[in-house]
Parts: C-alpha cells; structure tokens; sequence
C-alpha cells in the first residue's frame, strides 16, 4: 500500500540515524525534541489527512508509475488543473498547522524540476537519467516518504560563482568520482523540514558555468546516509520551547509552530550512480533552478495566503475580544489584509490556469504571472504582519507568560489588567496575542513599539484630520475662488 | 549638584524596593537579573553623556526652577529650539544605545503635558496645580531623577468609556479621597522602562467626560511607593537571556537590547496632595493627553531616525561580509531606507520649527505635522525591518547561537560553511545577523521565510524583467502602429 | 450570416438617428466627426477581427439560441475556460486599438447579469422575464448587433436613495405603465461607448429597496429611439481634434485614441413590454448589479493589461530613443509598472478559473479574487501613468505640436532640439512621446512638472545615496559597537 | 523704489520684443495671448502681494546690495530663518494661483547657487565673477526685474557627455570668444515662465568634465535680446483655451492656470564680459547645478503643499456637493491626501531649519533632507491626483463645456441629470470638477476610467469585506484551534 500513515512515518523516523545538533548539543532522540516535534507534528498531517475526504481530492493521486493512489506530493504535475489543484492544496493545508511542512511541499518542487530536467538532458545527451530518475520516484511513492527538496548552498563571497570562491566546498560539489557512484561535499543552508525528511533531493542553487562543472550535480540521497549533518535553527520563538518553565500557552503555535531548517552539511557523502541524476550537464544548470524556483514560487502562494487566513482570523478575534468590531479603520486594515493575500493567490491560479506542458509531459505555470505572485505574496506576508501590529496593539509587547499566570500571586491581577470586554476570558486573549505573535514572526519590541508607541497608527490620522477640519474652510475658499464660483 | 553619575544612578535603583514579577517569579535582586540589566544601562547612559562634551549641549541645561544645570530629560521646552534640539538629543543617542530609555523620555513628555496643562486649569479655576508641579519638577531636577510617564490604563472593552466598563478599575481612578491626600486603584499597562524610573509621573489616557471624572487625575509617585506592583514583558528577543546555555552572541545588542516594559499595578496607592496635579478637572483631560502624545510622537521620530541609522550600518555591513557591496538593488534598498527614515526626522524637524507658545511659557511642536511625522516614523521602522530581512537574507532564520559556536565538535562547519568573503570572520557575520535580527524585532521564520522562500524577491524581479524583455518587441511594435510610427 | 463586417457594421451607424451634442452643438453627421470616429473605429476593430485567424478562436463562437457562428461579445459565459477567454480577448485586443471598445464589452457584462438575473427572477415570481431575454439576445446574435451596456444613473444626492431624491428622475424609473409597455425617464451618465452602440441593454445601478420598486427596471431599446439623447464628453485630449490647425501627430493615438463616453438621457422613451427584463422586481436588483460589476471588473483586468502592454512598449522606445536603454533604475520603474500590471491579469485568470455555475447555467468567476485583481488593475494604471511620466521627463510637458512641425521657420530648431540619439528620427521622439501623453490620460504640467520639477526622482535619490555613503562609516561603526564586533 | 506694482511688470512686458511660437505661429502681441497671459497673471502677483500686509514680511526684504526693500524673490538667503521662509512663501503663494510663477521662483534659486558658487570660484581662481554677480543682482533688485532660472539642455543622447554629442549644440556652449564677450549656441528646453521673464539666469544643467569645458557657462541676458526664440508648450488643457467657442468654465483655473513652458532656443546670442559668471571652470559645474537644484526641490516642497492644499478644497467642496460628507472611507482618502502634502512641507522646513553657512554667508538647506522632502512632494502630487480621481468620480471625464452649458436646448439635461444634492448650484459642481481636472493634470480618460470603471476602488473594497465577513467564522475557527482556545 502506496499510502502510510502519520504514525508509520513517525515510526519511520525513529528507525533512523541522524547526527543533528540543536541550541549546541547533539542530541540522538531528535523525534521527541521540544524544537522537532512539532515539525514532525506538521509533516504528520500530510499523511494523516490523506485518509480524510474533505482533503483526498487533493491529497491522494493516481500514479503513472506504481499501481494505486500515492501521495500528491511525491507526482508530477501532469495538467493545468494539477498545478491549480497544488496552489489550492497548499491553501487549506496551510491554516492546520500554520507552520511549514517544507520536508514534503519543497521535495515536490525538486522532483518536478528534475523530473522535466533529466527528460531534457537525456534528449541532448543521451543520458539515461530520466529513467533513474522515474526509478527513484516511483520507490519514493511506494514507501510513501517524505522527500525534501535541498537548493540554496552556503556560497561565502556572492560576488563570485561557485569555482571562484576561496573555499572550494562554498557549493555542494563533486570531491571523488567512483566506479559505483560520486563523493560529495558541501553544504545546503536553511533547509526547510530536512531532518524530518526521510530522503534528500539535492540541486545545483544557480546557474554553473561550464568551468565550474563539478557543482552541476543532482541526485538524491537516504536521509540516514553516514555523513550527513544537521546543525539545527534556533530563532527567538522556537528557543522559547527550550525555557524552564515556559508552558504551551507560551508558543502561539504550541502543536505546530516551529519551521524546522536546518543546515545540512554533506560530510563526503557517497552517493551511488542510481540515485545520481545530474552530473556536469552545467548547461542544464539554469533549466533546473529556474524550475524547481518557479515551481515553488507557486506553491508559496497557497501557502501564504492559507497563512494569511489564520492571522485574519486571529485578528478579528482580538479585536473581538476588546469590543472593537465595529471600528471601521480596523475593517480598512482588515480588508487591505484580505486583498494582499486574495491578490497573490489568485494570480498564482491565474498562472497555473495558463501552465503549458514541457516535451517531458510535465507541466510549468506561466513564468511572469508565477513571480507576480509570488512578489506580492511576500509583500501580503509582510504588511500583513505590520498591520496585525497595529491591530494587536502593546499587548502583544507584553503578553504574560504561563508561568505568570500559573503564579497564584499574581494570577488575579493579569486576569482583571489584561481582561477585554465583559464575558471574555482573559487566558483565551492572551492566547490569541500570542499566536498572532507567532504569525507576524515574534515581532516584537522594536516594531511592534514604533507603529504603537505614542498612540498607534490610527490615532496619528485623527489628529490629522481635525487638523484638515479645521483648515477646510481656507482650503475651500481658495478653491472656490480659482473655480471662479462666487457664493 | 543637579546632575548624578551613572553609578549613582544605579546605586539609587539598589535603595529602592520594588514589587516585581518576572517570567513567573517574583525577583528581589532586579537591578542584576538579564532581563532587566540591560534597561538599566540604556538608562544609565542618560546620566553618562550628560558629562560627555559632545552630547553636553543636547543633556545639559539651565534650570528657571532650580540653580545650576539639570538634565534635559527633566526640563520643559521652552523654544522652537529646545524643541529641536529634543529630536536631535534622540537621533544621537538612540544609535548609542539601540534600545529605549523610556524611564527619561517618556517621562518628559509626561512632564511637558502637564506643566501646561496645570497652567490652563489654574487659570479656568483657580486651583494651584502648577505651583505644586514646579515644586515637584524642581525636586526632581535637583535630586536629577529618573522619571518615567505613565498613561496607557488597561482598558477591558474598547467600546465602552472608563466609568462604563464593568470592572472599573479598568481605569486608573481614585478609590478614596483622604484629607491629606488621595487613594488610587488601576493599572498602566505596557510601561516602557517604569521598573527602572525613580519616580513616576501618572497621566490619563484618554478623553474624560464629566460622568467619569473620578478618572481624571494626574499624579506623581516615588517608584518605590508601597502597592505598585510590576508583572513584566517577556517577548521572545529578551527570554532568550534566560535560556540556561545562551551567551552574549545570541542577544543581537546584548549590553542594552532590551525594551523594558512592564504592567504597572497600583493596589489602593495613596498619593499626597502635593503630588496630586489634576483631580476631577474632566474638561482638561483632553489637553493634557493630546499634548503628552504630541510630544512623544515627535520624540519618537529622533528616536526611530537614530534606530534606522543602526540598522543601515548592520545592513550596510551585512552586505560587505558576503561581498555584495556593488549590487545595485540592494543599493536600492538601502536608500529607500534611508528616505524612509530621513522623511520622518526632517518632517518633526520642521513641526518642532514651526512650534508655538502655550500661556504657560511651554512651546507645542506644530501639530499635523507632528503627527504626519509620527505615521511615516512608524512606517519607516517596519518597511526597513521588511528590507532588513530581504538583504539580510535566510541566514536571518539560521543563525548559530553561541553555544553551536562553543562547541567543538561543529564550529569548524560553522565557521567553513556560514562565512562569508575571503577574510571576513564568520564570528562578524553572526554577530551582524543576530543585531539585524535583534533591531527587526527577533521576526524570524515567517516573515523572514514568505519574503525569502523561493528566492528572496529580487530574484522574481529578474524573472519579470526577463519576460519582460521576451516581450518588449511586441510591445513595441503595438506602441509604433498606434503612434503613427513607420520605419 | 450572424457576423457582420466593420464596414456593414459602419453603414448600419448611418442609417440610425441620433440627438447628439457635441461641445454645445447638435450633430448630424456624428459618424464622420471627428470626436466620434476614433470611438466607431475601435469598436470596428470588434468585427474585423472575427474574421482574423488569429482572433478567431477568441472572438468567434457557437450559439445555443442561433445557429452557426457569432460573436462572442453577445455570449453568455458557459464554462471556467469561456471566463477565461474573455479576459485573454481583452488583453489580445486592446493592444490593437489603445482605447475602448465599451459599445459591446460593457454591454456583454450586462446580456451575461441579464441572463442569470432573469432566470432566477422567473424561478421565485413565475416571470417570464428569461424567455424574453433570450428572444431578444437570439437577435442580437443574428443581427450581430453592437449592444452597449447602461448603469450608472445620474444619481444627484448620494447620500440619499433613489425614491428620496428630490427630483424623482435623478435614477432612470418608471413614469407610465401602459398596456403595450412601460414609459421611462432619467439618465445613465458616463455612457462608454453608447454613441456608437446599436442596442442598449440597461440595467439598475444599486440595490433598490421595496418603496423604490419604480427604479427596479431592466430593458433593452434601439439605440435610435425617439427620447434618446446624448451629451457627448469633451476631455481635454479630445477637444484638440476640434482645434483648428491641430493633426494627427497630436493625438498621441490618431486612429483610436477617444474614449466616447455620453451622459444618454433618456426622456420618456417607452419600452414595450417584450424588451422588458425586470420591472419591480426590487428583490433581484443587487443580484443583477452585482453580478453586471463582477464581470466588468473581470474583463476590466484583461483591458487594462493590455493598455498596460502598449504603455511598457511606449516607454522602452522613449529610453531607447534617447540612449537609455542600460540604466537600471529605467529597469527597476519598468520592471514595477509589468509586476503591476501582471499581478491584475492574473488574479483574472485565476478568478475566471475558480469560477461557478448559477443555476442559470451562466458562470460567474470568483468574487473577493474579481476584487483584488479590479483593485489591483486600477492601480496599476495610476501608478504606471507616473512612472511613465517619470521615465518619458519633460518634453511630454513641451511636445511641440504638428503645426510647430510643419512651420518652416522652426521646424530645425525643434529637429535640432528635440532630437534624442543620433540616427533617431525627431518626429517619431516626438510622436512616441503624444502616445504616452495620451495612454497616461493627457496627463500634463502639473503632475509632470511635480514628478519631473527639480530633476526627475532618480537624482534625488542618488543624492540620497550620496548622504548615506558619506554616513555609511559612523552608522557601520555604531552598528559594530552594538553586535561586540571588534576589528 | 525697487518694488514695481504688476501694472508696471506687465507695462515692462510690452516694452520688450520677444521671438515667440505658439502652436506653429509666430506672436507677436504675446502678452495678451489666451495661453499666455494667465502666466503672466501669476506671475503680477509676485509683484502685487509686496504690497500686501499679509504677504510683506515674506515677500518683501531688506538688500544688503541696495538701498531700501527689494522683493524676496531677488535676494539670497542668509540665514536658516530666510530658508524657511522662503518654503513657506511658496506654501501661501501657491492656493493664490494654483499654477506657477517660475519667472521669479526658480530664478531665485538659480541667482542662490551662482552667488555662492561664484564666491567659491574666485576664491580658487582669482576670477571676479563673484562682484560682477553682485553688481548685476543689484541691477536687478533696483529695477525689479523678474528673473527666470535656465538649467535643463536638450541633452540628445541621455548616455554620452556634452562633448561627446553628435551634435555640439545639444548642449549650450560658447561658439565664439570675443574681446567684449562670449557668444552662446544651444538651447534650454521646459523652461518655466522664461517667456514672461525680464531676464534669464543661465547655469549648466550637469556636470563638465575638463574636456567639456567650453559647456561650463553661466550668465545673465535680458529676455529681448536678440537670437533668443521660444517655441511654447501646448499641454492639452491650455489648447484648450485656442478652441473656437471655449469660455472660462472650461479652463478650471481660468485666470492663471497655464504653466507656460517653453524651449528657449540661443541662436549665436552675444554675452557681454559683465553679465558671464562662470566660463571653463568645469570643476565648479557640479557644485553650481547641485547647489540649484537643491535650493529648488526646497522651493518646490512649499510649492506643492500650497498645491495640495487647493486639491483638498476642492475634493471638499465636490464632496459636499454630492452629499458625501460624512463617508468615512472619502475621509480615508482626504486624510491619505493630507498626509502625503504635510510630510513633505513639514520636512522641507526642517531642511531648513538644519541649514548652514558657506564660506559666501549664503545658507544651504540640508542635503539629504532635502532630497528626501522633494521626493515626498512628487509623491504626494501624483498619488493625490490618484486620489481625486477616485474622489471626483465619472463626472471628470464627462463634464460638460462651457457651450454645451449655454445652449438653450440642452442646458435643462445638465442642469437636471448632473446636479448634486438640492440646493447646491449646478454649474457650481461643474466649475469644481473642471478644476479638480485641472489641478489632476487634465488626467482624463484613461487613469480616471480605470480607477473608475466597474465601480470605484471602494465599491470593491466593499465585495471583499462581503466575503471576508463571510469566511470569518471558518478563518477564526483555525485561530482559535491552533491558539489552542477551547469553548
């Protein structure tokens, strides 16, 4: 059976390796870490609700490869309507967890751009790596794992390319060619959800030169293989997890709320030809990234506007909970929200809607309409994240923490001084701060008092307008003058 | 002598006992705990410069109330040129300290508001609030205290007036009048730098109407008054401090960087009438707010300029360790910072120019382009930290902390695999990331990743620009025809 | 034949009475005057394409009411791809003519509003307001009639309903009932197109309340009918057609370049009761006009993208013409105004994709993504149009005009001084330059003078960067003494 | 007596021949041409506001040159105080003509930089431009002349030097070097009010290089000399003004709304020694143009605030004429508006107030706030143009002519159909539209019809809050899960 469930791949991870560091130590029990098992917990979900109908149209497939349904993540995108269907999949995915569940969404994106790039390189070439390829893919679907995508090398001086640079390892590159396979070393940074992962797919980050041939290089690689280490994030919000006495009411997202990158070094790995596929071709280089980078350009897009939806949601519940749902400048800001993020999903429809097929079959979303979307979803992410700020307000500079709410000295007073409207719990708004909190990226302090500091945002334009009201008359008056309208 | 030494400043705090709860605990030695140190040294840095020659014109000043010099931060503007000079003191020292030294600012806008506003009452009335408040000022001046304002109440529900809401200390207000004095009940939330002030100044936060006049009142009170009681901040950025393993590597600005806000209770506070600077005057309310928001409004505009100044150098630097100094987007966006941030301080330049005199000798700063100043200040902070975090890049969400670097067994990866160009520290690179990420408000993983995911927005930029090119000859030849163009 | 040639559709103008006033004159002849045939010419276009190959599958399409062919713009949307086509024929067709072809687009919006309307109307009241309709599109189809759409009444009090204006006749109502039909009188104003338009379908512009139900009327009219009246507009890039001496080197878009809206007054024309689609029905007018709105603001966005198109080629000819084709900050505002405009069709695309049946069978595409891309497309335009007038500086204050250009006497001089890189022609600087002129809506002098007065922003800018460079070294160093960096 | 009345500016006018084309004809009487003459009028008021008590202390000022007060606009600024009035000047000048006296505005910022520059000169080189300078502005105070600024070449090919040009003339440079003088070839193109100017302050547009330097000239000449010609700027709204028929209603600021720009053409024209003050000195170009041009984004910054503020009047006044007053988003807009304008006035007057002394005793404003206030006034013209469009509505593109409006047969329509709310005069309500056009830039059609079309922006604002509301119940669901609320 082609389709595992979240504890198969839960069970899956216990049996393997990995040698990870986190906040400093190695840790062996990385399934059960404060900092990981929400990630897990994220990941788990793209199992678990392929056996849920409300998301088997999206979540569960017909494969060309093996027999029976596989999991959508692990297929090529074959149709216009599967490259609508991934950007809405991502969309109601996305607000059950509010995380990222990068180990399988990026692998997709990889095993799309190399499934369309090994085609092409075959045909000039005449290589077989489509063939080792579909192979490789067609084991993924049948064990059902994760696969993570694995891009962005570490690169040093950006001024240089990658053969230029002083330390050869800058880029993932080629350091033994064997009769069995290829040694490689280097590093990918940033990995989104790659210790969770249960297989690595690794691409060259930007265009090789043909100088620089040994980086232009594709293959992918058990996660478990000796060699390959995890230093491990460790941002403002997730190291709360690690805090004595921090509670769940501490972490907006407590099941989920954690990215889970790391930076995953390639120690000399040995990587045999099977699982290679991509080795010199340097003009196909830029094929590949563009691809893989377009691809997940667009899947980002539902993602981030299903990401946008929690936050609405948990700012009109703020506002709920202080008695403000009638002022009409919070639904100027909530609307100006709702438009940044329908503007970047709808246009990454748009782009999948006008997706045109490749000579391997699969297909790629419009190019300019694809990074359209994708430039504004950021902007959507981003002022989003200001306006939830002004919305928020100070509270969210000072929310109390579990371990002052639980404090019976002082339980009383946070639950009268940080009370909202009348039949409102206070836990619930202390809550719903901190996962806004979570969502604008534990912003806090510096932005956060600049938009409120001094009365927020809306309390500026007041004065402002009684300003204007009171210079009206002179103002009309000059107008009316220069109209030549005598009154 | 008027002005005290920074040690005296600190030895002061260790005389004062304070009623403090942080993270949970209630803290005896606060003037020693992380969370709190670092708010004392900004402070402390008022007192400093004020014998330091290059700060000395902006720190120090002639008193009309008591003999010798005292320091600005207890003086009453009394120019258009003290007013600038306000905005200047703020644009130099922010960049010394990178944080808030609400305990003095905020406190004289507090002490502007109500020097003229107990003037006007005095006049309509016939009270001597001002004689006692230039009493107390002069106090203050010659014991050179720390005073922070206080005006935020805590509010409940939104929608309801003070003496409307269910819970009435949700406004500060008087519970007793007492012959020698007053008795007060409520809470200011959200207090910049109040557990570090010597003395509190205590204004009301908004308009009052006649029906609530038991809310209208300001006050001043020693800090270490019995029945003040502190539940303070702990935003994700300052509990990293905290984390048993973290070092001085993971704070970003780890001598000052921390705000310093607390949720100031008062339980039944007895206040003397000699403190006691407005009671019951409801029609004065108004006054006394607008001017005490204007003030800081334009304030913050020196403060946030300085801010802005630091995190153009953090970015400045960033982008020479990794050898990108030429590129011209990222210039780009370097001068859109800085025209983000110039707009605002020139504009409060200009409002503190065109100030004007009150009756009582204090000068106003022209009020919409105060407030016009303030919007784009605000502005200017979260569009750089958005800009911030696009040059800054994924390493935002990455960075090692001090413990990674600590360990032998990874520093060597760290060091090979997160530097930067040839002979640049990759210690540097960490330490600039942890400040961009300390000054952009601890925003990691999803803001960082929607504006980074994919490329950071650049890289779409020159997708569209390549698309763009595809199609500019059709463009332009549909432009032709229509001209009347034939060649 | 259901599809008429420009030429039949030209003649067919001629043989219908029209009361028109132009710029205070009655016309007769208002096909050939030179305020009116730019308009027919572009609505022309809308024929003659039909039989272009390469508009065919576009603009040509199947009937269930007629038989063989007709044209789309009488169609009603049957499916997500028919949503789809519509937006993709605006963006293809626009670019021909640069201006607009209301006469059948906003009249398509209405016969698809109208279509749906009027079978749900019939389903709760037992009408028969479908089957009319249908009849009555069946010719239209047959004729291959252009039908203009009719919305936007006069309105006067817009704080006021249209049964509480004080002249009854400030929205278009009901002023007899007869056997034979009804009498109606009022005026829909800014009418695009309708001059020229065969048929009028006219629908109510808002929500009518049951005491206005007077106001709650659909019909269509022959755009000869006596009581027709049109008051045609006069924009100042029209008039200059009607200046003695003007060519056509100054029309920016000679062949096309008018707009051709009227305020169509409508006193007392009577309707029999076969052309009438709603009469009372009060209930049913914010459907209708919700969903008449819904398809203009889709189609709007394939328009506007197209306008966007010729503008972008306009400009690259403009740089190129003066040898500005490299600088980069010419790339980034281009770059800027193609995202813009791209972001609008998109979200197009992708609203037509998500569209849905109405039990009608009409589809209507998504609601809140037509929004955001309508809002987005508006936008664009704005903000392109001061990009252009950025990017093409001042001559597009100074064009000269045809008669400067055919003036001996200084005809060098402007050849000589308008000239841009060697080996371009004057004329076509000078004509590319009316072209933008006219896409950015004769938009003269003083925004041009703002944008362009002092030197054009890119100077200010690089000022800017000059004042940064010089700080770069103190802010660099502040910034260093915060994150503990010593070098 | 140094101060003329406008009578005697105007006689002056009619003394002097002028070498004028206006629309391809040679005029000779061009002091009472229709496109003309407005210029004119704005200009006289320079003249007559001296004698204004509210305007005299800005406009009227004691000479260090001459004996007795000479108008402002002749003089230098010798203290940060001039500077800032000199900001505000402009900001109350502007709402008196609402078009632009360039004759005497940027003439002063040009006699600003060559006095400070030509000090600098003589300091390096010996040279006596500086007392020649002195000596002519003298000249010019005493007879106050009106002096215009001529900066901008006709550059050609954007991407070469002066001296690189094909053409040497395409940018003004000495042709002969005689005894008595220089003789000048080239041309200075969009030169405001240059044709109503007594006199012309001539300044490089650029930086020279060495090799150039026969382009390093600065000099004066008086505006009847022979060999000037100017061929005149014909925007669409001033034809306006040659249509046969067109009266007063049409022009939206009848009396003075023409910009009068023209191409200043320097047909082999002789400078005498005394009037040239800067010859070959190519390393002062740069400080020279530098020095003007910031001096006039300064000007400009009063200028447009003063510009806005007319705007604002007039979206007031059509506001209420359609009884609209109270919608809070139009105050959204208006307040959007105001901001914009207040930013760049407040930060200009800080520019000021940060003004220093150069080795000359002329004042400098600050460099970068400078820049950054000017970039903010663009900003805040084009953007509010945007906004008044939205504001001003369909009727912008419709409105009616003069003509239209005294025909007998049609003037009851207009009347009816584009009347506001009861009460308020129609041709009120058209006089107010035709100024909005005006000071929009006569923008018509195109940006008005997209902001428009379909609805204004708010109308779809509203469709999105419509959903949102809708979805808000399942997007606070999501919230309150993750937030881990229960109830």
């Amino acid at each position: 059976m082609a389709l595992r469930t979240a504890e198969e791949y839960i069970k899956g991870l216990r049996n393997q390796n990995r040698e990870v560091y986190i906040h400093g130590e190695k840790v062996t029990n990385y399934v059960d870490h404060p900092c990981v098992r929400p990630v897990i917990e994220s990941v788990a979900l793209t199992f678990e609700k392929a056996f849920d109908p409300e998301f088997e149209n999206w979540l569960v497939k017909d494969s060309d490869l093996v027999k029976g349904p596989v999991n959508r993540f692990l297929t090529v995108h074959k149709s216009q309507d599967d490259l609508v269907s991934r950007v809405q999949l991502l969309k109601m995915l996305t607000p059950q967890h509010g995380a990222c569940v990068g180990a399988r969404c990026v692998g997709q994106d990889a095993i799309h751009a190399a499934y369309i790039t090994t085609y092409d390189i075959d045909k000039k070439y005449g290589t077989n790596y489509h063939e080792r390829f579909c192979k490789w893919l067609a084991e993924m679907q049948e064990k059902d794992l994760a696969v993570s995508g694995m891009v962005t090398d570490s690169k040093a001086d950006r001024s240089l390319r990658p053969e230029e640079q002083e330390d050869p390892d800058s880029y993932l590159h080629v350091v033994q060619e064997r009769k069995d396979g290829i040694v490689v070393r280097g590093a990918k940074a940033h990995q989104s959800g790659a210790l969770v992962a249960d297989e690595h797919l690794v691409l060259p980050t930007e265009t090789i030169r043909p100088e620089g041939k040994q980086y232009a290089i594709a293959f992918a690689v058990p996660a478990d293989t000796p060699g390959i280490i995890h230093i491990y994030e460790s941002p403002a919000g997730t190291v709360r997890r690690l805090l004595p006495g921090a509670g769940e009411m501490d972490f907006g997202n407590a099941t989920y709320g954690v990215h889970g990158a790391s930076l995953v070094i390639f120690n000399d790995v040995f990587i045999p030809w099977e699982r290679v596929f991509m080795y010199q071709e340097a003009d196909f280089s830029t094929e590949m990234v563009e691809y893989f980078a377009r691809m997940h350009r667009l899947a980002f897009c539902g993602c981030k506007a299903g990401h946008c939806d929690i936050l609405l949601g948990a700012c009109m519940l703020a506002v709920e909970y202080i008695g403000l749902t009638k002022a009409s400048h919070i639904w100027e800001k909530l609307v100006t929200m709702f438009q940044n993020s329908e503007l970047s999903y709808g246009c990454a429809i748009g782009a999948a809607r006008l997706g045109y097929a490749t000579p391997s079959g699969g297909y790629m979303p419009d190019v300019s309409l694809t990074n359209a979307a994708k430039l504004q979803g950021g902007r959507a992410v981003a002022e989003n994240a200001n306006l939830a700020m002004d919305i928020g307000g100070g509270l969210l500079c000072t929310i109390p923490t579990q371990k002052d709410w639980e404090n019976g000295e002082i339980r009383e007073y946070i639950n009268k001084y940080f009370r909202g409207k009348a039949g409102i719990s206070t836990e619930n708004r202390i809550r719903i701060s901190r996962l806004i909190e979570y969502l604008m990226g534990q912003s806090s302090v510096i932005p956060a008092e600049s938009i409120l500091g001094g009365g927020p945002p809306e309390t500026q334009r007041v004065m402002l307008r009684v300003t204007l009201r009171q210079r009206a008359g002179w103002m009309k008056e000059r107008a009316k003058v220069l109209a030549g309208i005598k009154e």
